[in-house]
């Protein structure tokens, strides 16, 4: 026996489980403090804690800078941009 | 037996339902460093962090600027207008 | 039988008490970035997270504007004034 | 039988108490984001949020003003000083 | 039978075995909105909230001032420095 | 029975692993109040409350300065860079 075909449901798309599609993949992490971030999420936790890796930090007053790997704390993480090289797209 | 009516009582609306009432539409959020996002709420956990859909940033000095998905830190949120366009209805 | 009456104790006011009784009129919130609004309380959860109708933002320097409902992160709540109308009463 | 005189020991006086202590008492408050009230503190709850009476907000710009209730979340209070009436005691 | 001798081994100092050691002592702290105080820590619990007792609050502007017994909210301190008395040690 | 080679699979870097991996070594710490330091991490916990010993703050306008051993609230620490050293490597 069959079950009958599912009506087409809302399925909301939760926080962690997009944060979890990154890993591999660059992100734009913006900071409470305005501090801002571009590189390859490699890990994080449920505090949403992330580990980057290929790090620039985009400080518009001072250029780009680099760093290997850095850890940032979830606490203090204002926003993530999936994909986001720091460059806004105009819409 | 029908039971009596029930007499008109308080009945609090809980944040979180209120939240979930948004999931598909769209929103306005304003951060505590005060950076303003417009867009469609597709998800949200516990802590109200959010992911939002064709997200337009309104930024007073900077103009409008448009990324597809962003996740936003429920810890940081300051408010939340559901249907909000980010332009204030003076009374 | 009855029991001695009770000697006058301290009772002290939980915070969530009051807030509980300010539901369904009229309060005024100061957000940890300075925001400031006043509007009825519809409800709130145990993190002081708030639902508000009726409401007016208060700015100095732009004057009031109005949303018909908005929600408030606990978190971010600096201070919250029951029955207050914005203005301070001077002593 | 008697117990033989205890030691004299180091014990710490615990946060929660010294707020417990000054439940009748007028406190001064210093919020995280500089705003600053004197107040008789009439109840608290484990997460630190205040229920103040008789408040007066100290600011040196604008002056003192009153509100008879307010509630101070406790995340975002700074410090309080039992006793404290707003204004320091040099040394 | 007597056990081996052991390994030496890296052997972690945890925050709160910090602060315990620092009870009874002066303290140096720097709150998240640069306030600083130094004083002698006399209580904390789980959160690091802490009791300071004969606090100098450090003021580089308005010079220092004394208040008998305070309590800080350990979400808000951004750092501890034992023994420190408000004056840095260049190296 | 050997078991057949594992196909290469992602290992998410855990926060707390990465923290770990530093007790001993050298970090660089930037917090959300803008304050850097440069230190040996010997002791963090869950909450990320961390440990320095052998500390320099790094100031731009004051210049560096040495504290012995200090202990940094985990909630408002906004990065850690293993092995840095407080000068940016540009790429």
């Amino acid at each position: 026996m069959s079950l009958p075909p599912l009506p087409k449901v809302h399925h909301p798309l939760l926080p962690l489980e997009l944060v979890d599609k990154c890993v591999g993949s660059q992100i734009w992490i913006i900071m409470n403090n305005h501090k801002e971030f571009v590189g390859k999420l490699i890990g994080f936790d449920d505090y949403v804690n992330m580990v980057l890796e290929d790090v620039r930090e985009i400080d518009p007053q001072e250029g780009e800078t680099r760093m290997s790997k850095i850890l940032l704390n979830g606490n203090n993480i204002c926003m993530m941009v999936p994909g986001g090289d720091g460059k806004w797209v105009d819409g």
